[in-house]
């Protein structure tokens, strides 16, 4: 593809299909940078939230790259119809499988078929829950492709045939996959090199160390009559630690008494 | 207040705060509507995606209000700085307890003191998981406050004294709560009376029967010499609910065994 020959290119990049797809072009890879790719009938939605903050600053930075794929263009007949009535009946609109499936096939273009370099995923809330593990493994592979359903869900067939991740956000319906991957792809690209100012950031943080994360104090010292603990102003780092990883474990048994069970080691 | 007499108000709402506090107009209502106030750093992160299709629609038909309350004119001196270094030490920087606490103040403004009739709710990963149950919870309120976070957190005493719920979106990171607060607002807006168009939708869909929705089909009858299963175009109703109910809880046993352990009834 010419679009790989092109010279290397910074900065925020988004493919806009609006021309029928055997037409277009390859979207276009941001040389070495994480990748993610969302095919969806929203592409307005994105960046949204993404474009702001330090996602946003490192999307600038070329940290990473977004594109989306509009599904509408690989609509049928006249008026791009992009689902129908499920089989057997039953409320709502299924997403088709031709259609996903093509632009499915637009979106693999210039991508490793290696599922663990690029993962395929469906955003369903019948998908495995979405963690920081997942954050992790999505920020090892070179990009992923997100899939954003709507209605009642998509034809079966083609998550098969695709071989398609099903992840869900959690135990919730949403009207649709771009919340959902806005989520995904936050979490995700916080981990990528350089995204985050601090690096000790992530690694301190919640749910690194399978514990909640423990309370937090800043200036004034006194508020409404309530004060920082005085082991955090003692300048004991050590008594400091101590505190925090305590305070940490009493919120885990408390709150989560099922991270606490499956947590490992010391 | 003056802001509750007005007539009724229909339609977009938004208030976005960029005067001293004690300038401020009250937060308005559009009566009998449900409502989400935002506490954030990035009131332009709103309504974003929830602007768009059915959310979008509900939005725009006044179904439902959001408003945005910025932090930043809350914050302290020249520069509004909102944030201070965590006590005792360690990456990061910690939201202040004055400055959240007076922008809560201001959200508070014409709504129910009990928090179960206004939900007031911090986003972060150390809170109780959000669910169907939670978002059903919230769609029977009058509205909401979610406060978004950024940096490490927010002073745990304010916490304390507003008597503040803690939610998490799921065992993952985030740069901050916008995303959460979105998909939160998402789940709960879509529940809310006239915002779906087909009532069935809500009730026939995943988790409401505590199990995974079961596989859907539409036309093509064949693709890629892969057919839709034959009882579901066979017409008869009685062995396509039997099928699909089969389906949902073969699903659910294999991915979900969670749910499928704590699912009540038949």
């Amino acid at each position: 593809m010419s679009g790989e020959e092109k010279p290397k290119s910074h900065g925020r990049l988004r493919v806009s299909v609006s021309a029928q797809p055997r037409d277009l072009m390859a979207p276009q890879r941001v040389k070495g940078a994480w990748a993610a790719r969302i095919v969806t009938l929203f592409p307005e939605a994105f960046p949204g939230t993404l474009g702001l903050s330090l996602t946003g600053k490192a999307l600038d930075q070329g940290l990473w790259s977004l594109e989306t794929i509009d599904l509408r263009p690989f609509g049928i007949g006249k008026h791009r119809n992009v689902d129908d009535t499920p089989a057997g009946g039953g409320a709502g609109m299924v997403l088709r499988a031709d259609v996903v499936a093509a632009a499915l096939d637009q979106a693999a273009i210039g991508t490793p078929p290696d599922r663990a370099a690029w993962p395929v995923v469906y955003l369903s809330p019948r998908g495995k829950p979405f963690d920081q593990a997942m954050a992790r493994r999505w920020a090892a592979a070179e990009g992923i492709t997100l899939l954003c359903g709507r209605f009642e869900g998509v034809d079966q067939r083609v998550l098969d045939h695709y071989a398609i991740e099903e992840v869900s956000l959690g135990d919730f319906v949403l009207t649709g996959g771009e919340i959902a991957a806005q989520a995904m792809i936050d979490a995700t690209v916080r981990l990528l090199p350089g995204v985050l100012g601090n690096a000790s950031s992530t690694e301190e943080e919640s749910h690194s160390h399978g514990l909640l994360e423990h309370p937090q104090y800043t200036r004034p010292a006194v508020w409404e009559g309530r004060e920082i603990p005085s082991v955090l102003t003692s300048g004991n780092h050590a008594e400091v630690e101590k505190w925090r990883r305590t305070e940490a474990e009493r919120l885990t048994r408390e709150r989560r008494p099922d991270l606490w069970a499956k947590r490992r080691g010391p």
